[in-house]
């Protein structure tokens, strides 16, 4: 085991049952890129091409995608591939210079945001984007307290690094983070979780101020997917910015994961909820692979930052980039994915619920929609996580040729996020490993 | 004027002198991307295309680009189109599934380096790639101390913006990062330089330890280039690496300026001189403009930082930037880029010198490779360092089409950085425009 807990994660120290030219490209990975570059699975995958959902092996097996969803219009998409190859012979430059495309695609993307969220800023991973909205909240506020979820994940650079507990030990949360515990909505009280809620934001805020870091920002996922997908209460959201907004913080809508209409219906996460936020961050299925992020915000609030701080991201919306994402929005709005996530990802928590319905140890199937969450438990009046038994499912199905993962604060949660191409026929091919790998494990008396 | 100083930069208050097409761009611009995304030249340049070292507009005028260092192997390269074009449609994964592409990239450049450099982790742009050798040496040597020098720039990420003192008033430099001046080829006594260098290194270290931030990391930009680039005296560096790693830091070479041939005939910036980094820094022209940025180390560091810390980054090293990236190497090896930016940026600096020889205005022109800088200051015998002027030079060399910017403390350094393309026939018109440029200001009697 490597010293850090990774759901998911293969043991460099242990020798996989893996055909000998995976092994040997395994062993030169592990020269070259060492301990610090992490492998999914017990038994890595070799992945050579990708079309759609599926990803494909060297000798040539399908794999079915239902974790990536960076590709959210499909492996491969050649609309895609060819805007950004057409792009790169043409044009591929920083935003230092007068373009038509980057203002053309900003204003095509701030027009899915309501009043008076109409301008951004771009980065290249969700990464730095977080890491820029949390700078421009520092500094617009006058406080560097934030408040973020009790097992959030926002990046990888220090400042966000900052703001993840979920990266578990060696990551020091420092004074100026405060955490608050989530819904559960396995243990809440339904006719009170949103006023607990809102009571605890309240509590990280006193907490902040004790500390001498009065709170400039709250960040929240919107379907908080490593706190395990948690669909919040209707008032959520809603009572959570106005308690950030009564002590002088901004609530920063983290859509990294929940954007792009991964949540079926709507563009949005935030969007199913009465609340609007006052910067909201972009990244993953942005560009479907090709680096791009954004932060969008009010013009009062990045005019601030703007005049007083110097900021610029040389590769951040550069024509290449931007291209992708133009083609994505494409992709998205021709093929009608948003609703098709609505509908899909429907009728897969309705076939996980049902084959699940009789076994105690799947606790409850969650979905928003194709964003999907099996909660795996200790069978009892507890409801105990489970996370080796969660472990065993997602390896059990990777040998199965169908590519999940588990997330969550006890790493029991069961991850299918499939690229939102994912459609009603690949529903049971998903379902049938899910069956056959949760039988395969040993089934309690 | 905006609040904050930016050299070269454009005034949104102004209105330019543009075709009326352009001034309509540029009004949308400012409505959607406002006061937070600056444009360069008091007359921004609206480009369309660009092939090699030219960048056209839309009316079909060509730029000759003698700024730009990530398009390294040219604008539109077709090489890089073609390769990252071909990978999108195929694949374009992360690095938790085993693939050779990333591996065998890897190999390839960390063979670029001397044992024991030999590994490699991943990242989007050069600001998450000093972020995170930040992040490695705080926590391998537990020291949270950095020293940089004193206009120093390394990135836009809260970490890195943190030590990039050149980003000027509203960025705060907090009490961990020390400032050290650089040597100053005009001012320093030759002799002593490089022994009073290393003086101030050690005087840095006890600064921060008596604020209780003991030094974890001494980061240099091998030419500094945002102090003016300051080509150092030989013992320079390998006597400021001895000073850190007597007091138990670590010694990063920010390579993203310098690095892949930027600075003639070696890959590397600090390969110029009989030093060994700890931690080396690349990025900028690493894909052409694909993005992606790496950090090369040692096992030893990477792997205590591997297993102790939790680190994945989602876009680094995506299969597209990879291709892009492995497009390059082949590029910059098969049209022997390297040895061409010695002997056409020598040729450049010999015609810069001598059409400037008899002009008291022009200070010094230093180069390393195809990286130049004119000094331009006040003429009398304090050489005062003159900001205006520079910049008048700058935007009129735009309006003569020939692209360049500046740099430096005291923001009177002409920055001279094309693509590694550039060659001798492309030397008459930059030093026309130049000369051009020079006599339409006001010469002093």
């Amino acid at each position: 085991m490597t010293h850090t807990y990774m759901a998911n994660g293969f043991d460099p120290q242990s020798r996989p049952e893996l055909e000998p030219e995976d092994l040997a490209l395994l062993d030169r990975r592990q020269r070259v890129l060492g301990a610090a570059n992490r492998l999914f699975y017990q038994r890595p995958v070799r992945v050579v091409r990708g079309s759609g959902v599926l990803l494909y092996d060297a000798a040539g097996n399908d794999y079915l995608d239902a974790y990536n969803n960076v590709p959210v219009v499909g492996h491969g998409n050649p609309r895609v591939a060819q805007a950004v190859g057409d792009q790169l012979r043409v044009l591929n430059t920083h935003t230092r210079y007068l373009t038509d495309d980057v203002v053309a695609y900003a204003e095509r993307l701030t027009a899915l945001f309501r009043h008076p969220l109409s301008q951004v800023m771009f980065a290249c991973s969700g990464s730095e984007a977080v890491d820029l909205a949390l700078r421009v909240a520092a500094h617009v506020t006058g406080r560097n307290g934030i408040i973020v979820s009790a097992h959030a994940y926002h990046g990888t650079t220090r400042a966000t690094a900052e703001v993840s507990p979920s990266l578990g030990g060696n990551n020091p949360i420092p004074a100026h983070v405060a955490l608050v515990d989530m819904p559960d909505p396995l243990r809440d009280d339904p006719a009170t979780a949103a006023a607990d809620f809102e009571r605890r934001i309240d509590d990280a805020v006193r907490l902040l101020e004790a500390r001498g870091h009065a709170p400039g920002a709250l960040l929240l996922d919107s379907v908080l997917s490593s706190d395990g997908l948690r669909p919040a209460p209707t008032a959520f959201l809603e009572r959570a910015a106005a308690a950030i907004r009564r002590a002088g913080g901004l609530y920063i809508a983290d859509e990294v994961q929940a954007g792009f209409g991964r949540t079926g219906a709507q563009w949005w996460g935030f969007a199913h909820y009465p609340v609007e936020p006052d910067m909201v961050v972009l990244g993953k299925p942005m560009g479907n692979g090709m680096p791009i992020s954004a932060v969008i915000g009010r013009p009062d609030v990045f005019d601030r930052f703007g005049r007083d701080v110097r900021y610029f991201n040389t590769f951040a919306a550069g024509s290449a980039a931007v291209a992708a994402a133009t083609a994505v929005l494409d992709e998205l709005e021709e093929r009608d994915l948003l609703a098709s996530a609505t509908k899909v990802g429907g009728r897969l928590a309705s076939e996980l619920r049902a084959i699940t319905a009789d076994d105690p140890r799947v606790a409850e199937v969650r979905a928003t929609g194709l964003f999907l969450a099996v909660e795996i438990v200790a069978p009892g009046p507890d409801r105990a996580a489970d996370a080796g038994l969660a472990r065993q499912i997602v390896n059990g199905m990777r040998d199965r040729r169908v590519l999940i993962s588990a997330s969550g604060q006890n790493e029991n949660v069961l991850k299918i996020r499939p690229p939102l191409v994912f459609a009603e026929e690949h529903i049971d091919r998903l379902c049938a490993a899910f069956a056959d790998a949760l039988a395969a494990t040993a089934r309690p008396a």
